[in-house]
């Protein structure tokens, strides 16, 4: 007997069809004896349906009527799956964020959630009801409607647990776990059983787009053990914990991440004085472009190169405004590579093991590809390659660090 | 410099350049000063849509999911409404029926208004703020999403209108005003330039489906004058107002209002003694037949014959109903006839002139048509022809009272 928190994603609940098999799923966790509360995005297209017509209307409009409109979407799934639970005899009650008091800040169309006041919930709850919440939606406190952004409704269901202390949280989605990388391009690519937040964090980020970051941290901030599973698919998925297990054999890395559209950009001779990143970085960050890595090595003979990279779409862009920034700030060159990818190794395993960059280098190294870049983190090594070697890379380190052996699918 | 609330239904808000042509009519009201107060319904079509969805799922929904699934129709349009507005330079808000706190009671689907909170409203008009508000929809005191039942944003605009006490409520619809009868029978149908609550009443439940019932009994409860207009052409439409004008040449009638789809039945030869009007009307009304004439004559040799009207789609229903409570009660014979029609003169003016009712019956006399019912109220009197005849009747009887000649639009 728990208290499972469980989001159902868009795909999930495209149709009415997928709606009643979420409510079969949702009836055998109930006769087991579950307590269960549900945040559920709109069935898959609806919000998209909804954004053309307010662009329709207006090619920006107010953000607060923006989030009036596309918080419908939620209602629906909500006031549909209910009723697919009273078919099944189930007691159920819909509610949308601002019904339940998913109090957010007023950031219209990328709120955050600041309270969730529980006791409505707890008391359908001990009357036996199944809950279903809107995802990604809220209401500031003078009650005007939010939405946490795309991806918030893995933040609903997080929150949602946080406060009511759930014993799990469940993001039901179209994959049925977390890989060791994409098994679409390393065939042995395995299910992992457990990965911690911050490994969780670094894959988001790199690619692996299960689940929203922001959820993630916040699971992680409030210690909310989540577990990422199939909604098409029996399985245990993979649980996703606060801390890295006590195993004997713990690997020393957890997944390969990668990222293809990648672009970088370097300023060659640039003077090596105070202010330099900044003075180069706030017009990128002004024209709206949003940068990935930056590495700047030690400076010779006065001046130094400095890189980063940034989407492959926003590389003319990215471009056009660092020539300027190159001609005021003297810079010798602006170059450029538009057919690079990015690979990294995560792994909280790597805290406490030498050499696994060097490990790392190797493995590329014996397969003749270049390392044009480096950058690390405490849990993550990141290289910048041709694009063209992505998929040898990946296939290359997955079994260099010998992840095509992690087959956990035994439960 | 007013204070109008307006209300745009389904057909007027049906589409994106629909919704837009609203917001250039209250672009106009706007600079000619008037503060506004808008509801508006669900796009057409979206209502029936959504009731789809839910049919799909079950035959019959739990309706407070069925509230929170139908509401996302009204808050779609409110968010667009406003975009359009604020398009246009004009400062706008959308609120749900919840959000304005439309506190109704806990009648799903059929829920009634019992108090608006302004304060929100008045502060928006206070700073120039067009308010727009999703009709058909409150909350009860719980906070659960209720409706209003079809036709309930008309509801919404009365209610907003009285407890803002507006100056005037109105009614955007696909008709630029009440016609003395229906202009597809008679051509020389005439807009009303006024008309009384009661008269708009007694047209309104004979089939002249402007406005919703309730909503006519609700303006005139609370005195708020009302005004039928097109939303697609320019006119001033017809005002329904608490009393009828002082003009020195009222005329007697207002209208002429006819059913088409009725049927009627009798049972003959009914003991006639205390309680058999209800031993036969209740099988009737727990059969979920919706009655609308009785008659039922003075008897003689202690039996008499009762009379009533049913939609002609409850005939075969109503009749099977009535023969076993015939037997039951020992009456002669059930007899019955669907080809029927009901025509009525409506006017608060027969009140105080006498042989309205026998010029009628005279008019009708002249074509020949017989009269097989008659039912009278203080300003109607209702007869039961066959339905061939209705085109013939409504003519005559649209010529005997001078209604040909009522053209009001001067303005």
């Amino acid at each position: 007997m728990a208290l499972y928190v469980q989001k159902y994603g868009g795909t999930s609940v495209g149709s009415v069809e997928r709606i009643e098999a979420v409510a079969d799923k949702l009836k055998k966790f109930k006769d087991q004896g579950h307590d269960l509360v549900v945040a559920v995005s709109a069935m898959s297209g609806e919000t998209n349906r909804l954004i053309s017509l307010a662009k329709e209307v207006q090619e920006t409009p107010s953000p607060r009527e923006m989030d009036v409109l596309v918080s419908t979407g939620e209602q629906v799934t909500i006031a549909l799956l209910c009723m697919a639970l009273e078919k099944r005899g189930i007691p159920a009650r819909s509610y949308t964020g601002s019904q339940v008091r998913i109090l957010t800040d007023s950031a219209h169309t990328k709120a955050r959630i600041q309270d969730i006041d529980v006791e409505r919930i707890q008391g359908d709850l001990a009357q036996g009801r199944v809950v279903v919440v809107a995802g990604f939606q809220g209401a500031d406190a003078e009650g005007n409607i939010t939405t946490l952004g795309r991806g918030g409704s893995d933040t609903t269901g997080v929150a949602l647990a946080a406060a009511l202390k759930a014993d799990e949280c469940q993001i039901y989605t179209d994959v049925d776990g977390v890989y060791t990388t994409d098994p679409r391009v390393v065939e042995g690519a395995c299910r992992l059983e457990r990965i911690t937040f911050e490994e969780m964090l670094e894959m988001a980020s790199l690619g692996s787009k299960i689940l929203q970051i922001r959820s993630v941290e916040f699971a992680g901030k409030y210690k909310v053990p989540l577990r990422v599973l199939s909604s098409f698919e029996e399985g245990p998925g993979t649980l996703i914990t606060i801390e890295e297990e006590e195993t004997v054999e713990k690997p020393v890395i957890s997944g390969i991440a990668f990222n293809r559209d990648e672009a970088k950009l370097t300023v060659l001779g640039v003077p090596d004085i105070p202010g330099v990143a900044s003075k180069i970085l706030v017009p990128v960050s002004d024209a709206n472009i949003e940068v990935d890595m930056i590495v700047q090595n030690i400076a010779a003979d006065q001046t130094t190169d400095f890189t980063f990279t940034v989407h492959r779409n926003d590389y003319n862009k990215a471009e056009e405004v660092l020539r300027a920034v190159a001609t005021e700030l003297e810079a010798r060159e602006v170059v450029g590579n538009n057919k690079i990818a990015k690979v990294s190794i995560v792994g909280v395993g790597m805290r406490s093991h030498a050499g696994v960059a060097s490990k790392m280098f190797d493995a590329l190294a014996k397969e003749g590809i270049n390392i044009q870049m480096i950058s690390t983190s405490e849990i993550k090594v990141s290289v910048v390659i041709a694009e063209k070697y992505l998929e040898l890379a990946v296939r290359a380190l997955h079994s260099a660090f010998d992840l095509d052996k992690v087959d956990t699918v035994s439960e």
